[in-house]
């Protein structure tokens, strides 16, 4: 896995989370998307079946890099992106309790839709 | 200053910088854009006159307001603001002891674009 690829989508990423969440909440605002949520992500989409052995973190980076991929390759526009994490936000995002679990769930859908997209794009 | 628009700020600053950093450079990269950074971009887009009694960290946030609010209103365009960091990039960014100041000379031109947008809006 290429380490730039996740820095960039580390960044992509938040960015593409904030924008959602602002336009869901209808005010400016901004989070980072923790690496327990990116694993969470995976987890539902089903995507970690090969990624046992991997902590947290490198889960975080394998997510990132797989949007990543995906947006740099045109395989997905910034619109579509947060149009589907906006459908799958709840307000359990503004609870700290469910924040990391919510964020995850909002962000599947999308790691699900890129991931298909990469597989079919080789 | 609305603390909402600077967490917006934060994820966008980040994402146009690693955007431009990862054109600059040819390869996927990105990185974390530091209160310092924004600091001195501001100092250098003489925009720092009113705010000498702000810590690095008050400034960060209004650095971040500023050009979140810029593209929230569709005052800039993301294409536009990348290629103006782009432009002012060197490979000092790459150069650790230097790294604080180059991002800061990157950003400086972004911020004067986007201040002057805002000025005439209003």
């Amino acid at each position: 896995m290429d380490k730039g690829l996740a820095k960039f989508g580390d960044s992509l990423i938040n960015f593409l989370y904030s924008l959602a969440l602002t336009e869901f909440l209808g005010r400016p605002t901004g989070d980072r998307v923790p690496n327990a949520s990116l694993a969470i992500a995976l987890d539902i989409a089903g995507l970690s079946k090969g990624l046992r052995r991997m902590d947290k973190h490198a889960k975080g980076d394998y997510a990132e890099a797989l949007i990543a991929e995906a947006w740099l390759k045109g395989l997905i526009t910034e619109r579509e992106a947060v149009e589907i994490i906006k459908e799958n936000l709840t307000n359990d995002v503004l609870d700290f309790s469910k924040k990391k679990e919510a964020i995850g769930r909002a962000l599947a859908p999308l790691l699900k839709i890129v991931s298909e997209r990469l597989e079919s794009h080789f």
